[in-house]
């Protein structure tokens, strides 16, 4: 696995595919308005702070990135209502999924009992023997699940058709391309603390692979979380 | 159930909450590029034809509607990719999920036999006896797992992750917004005979409940689709 | 002059064409996630305020308002910055373009001793009369310019291009239509303090219609600013 | 001057600043639904053609390119209605602008003949030397506007008042982004007949730069034109 590919929760990975522009395209950009360009980080350095902290966004539009990503179903249903974002995803009308599908671990199912009303069950949490059997069985019914499909398949049912009973932890595939403005936005919601933990992690893939070509850009941005 | 709401599938329906503009206030928004009204549709239904047949489309953005529907998963998510409406939708991390799951009839499954490569299975079709047996078991798969989701949440799993199971064949609720413009392209290609069958029974009762609120426009979509 | 046009600068308006959705469809539209609907204000006013302070925007989506607006072009050029909106305009290459130039008064420009930099001149401010001369002879360079539109229209020079000399001063007419998400963007950059005065003027008065059709989404608005 | 900018009108040009993706990225992000990549342009070209010619536009999305621009304010009028790009441009509220504005010739004038209806005049055309005088009296016309307009600075009037005279033939500069669907758009609606001329010439200079990066595309695009 290339260094550009980061592994995130049991079988999923963000795999930077490109980027394009860069901190001081940023810059260029916002000097549009007074007609000078880039002046050299002693200087700009404050310019980039100051359009990043008073939201002056426009300028971080003239940069983006395009990402491969495998994830779960359930978490590629939250990433879609980011609609500035354009996707490519594998589609189980044309080609039948892979079977992998996301299992958390017993620890997991335990952060249930953190703050967020998101993260809580309805009842008491139960013991660890009986969510572990929960997990385990889990697994089983995501086997059977698999079984049907593939008969399904195998009797000819419409691709379209025979997924019917893919749970949403089932993983899927796609690219997501946007500009550095409305990664940014994806970061600021998607690693905050209500965000679902899943999610998150992915989050935190995509900012440390953004870090590495918008380092300015997203130290400004790491900065901003801690405060 | 009021004249608003079709029923669409064997659980699903969309209702129509709200329309805003009308035929005319497409002809008087398109007239402010001469600074003249609405002329009364003597004159104004070749405009309105004019602006359809050469896609000027900004004027058709000054009407909308907004609907309630009831889908499956796999329908929203093909949905959801019109990036250009606006979504509110049941979540699973704050709300166990209602129990109803979509089951095509024999029929739709032998609709397989069609040209579209996406409608044919991976094999050859199996008889009627065997498909209906995959529909038996299918809905004793959903009845297994509504079954574990339930054991997860009485634990006191997460609702978030109780939900890992769950079929792309579970309806779910959403509202969507979206101007006339969008609703049109939404219409054009999701009616489409390329489109999988579900959506395009969802697609067409939206251009019902559109055609109350804007019988000329969605006269000259029904039209054009003929053509 | 209706009740719905209000008077802006000195020879502009912004009239209410229509509205969609009210206050309570953007709480209907937020309980979509929980999947109830609206519980009367004396629940539902925090529910309100909470999504409001909190950046969950999505509901306010779901209503919206449509406008039409005079204004000079340097006030258009600003406005149209906003993507979000959909724009018909008159448009010169079809229609000579009326005789209207935005003067300020006298008071306005001295407001450039004021603290933002965009407000201020490059050099220290004349004296009451010199500025009065410049107007003076401001309002004799707009008719300057009106003349020669008027005599490449009598020669037959095409509109797109007898055009060239109209000033950004000049008046133009468009509607606007933007869901209530996109027009409290709008109020919230354009009512600011760092906006040009003239712009400010025309937000003012957009959040004076909303403020009728969402009386408690635009109270949340203006306590905001306050704060 | 770069072989990255192309002159357009009288002091106008386009200049490259960057481009990503290329043909290739485009065939990958569309195999993504069938989990295939490139597969060499023996197969794929004919995939690309396919793509381009039924509208999937979807993986066209994943390459785009960034541009700075010169142009009259009126050119830019029409472009900023392609609210899919994302701008920055020069501001006259921060800097003065530069004096060049736009002088068409005399054939350009005498297009008018033609049977656009916007290229043509209220009145029947004039002969040559009235139209070359009315060319002549609008080059003084620019002259006295930027004298006002440097009398008004020098008197400290503020910038965002004393520009109030600049007429819309001014040149103005920005960069413009957008992803390869969305200059494809942008040169449908643009390079068309109907357009006007001048912003034509910007889009063919726009086409021309695109076609070194993206040549396969580009070709589609020039040979869904001539059909």
């Amino acid at each position: 696995m290339s260094n550009d590919t980061v592994k995130v929760l049991d079988h999923g990975c963000v795999k930077l595919i490109e980027t394009w522009g860069c901190d001081e395209r940023i810059i260029e950009a916002a000097r549009m308005s007074t007609n000078k360009g880039f002046q050299g980080w002693e200087t700009d350095a404050r310019l980039l702070a100051y359009l990043y902290a008073n939201r002056h966004m426009t300028p971080f539009e003239m940069a983006g990135a395009v990402f491969e990503i495998e994830a779960p179903i359930f978490v590629f249903r939250e990433w879609h209502r980011h609609r500035t974002q354009s996707y490519n995803e594998l589609s189980a009308r044309y080609t039948p999924l892979p079977d992998a599908n996301y299992l958390p671990t017993l620890d997991r199912v335990k952060q249930s009992s953190g703050s967020n009303k998101q993260a809580q069950g309805v009842s008491a949490l139960a013991g660890d023997d009986q969510l572990q059997l929960w997990l385990d069985r889990l697994q089983i019914l995501y086997s059977s699940i698999e079984a049907h499909y593939q008969d399904g398949l195998a009797m000819g049912v419409p691709k379209e058709l025979a997924r019917l009973p893919i749970p949403v932890g089932r993983y899927s595939r796609m690219r997501a391309s946007a500009n550095l403005r409305n990664w940014l936005q994806f970061l600021d919601l998607r690693t905050a603390e209500n965000a679902q933990l899943e999610i998150r992690e992915y989050a935190k893939a995509i900012a440390t692979e953004l870090s590495h070509a918008f380092p300015r850009t997203l130290h400004l941005f790491t900065e901003g979380r801690k405060a």
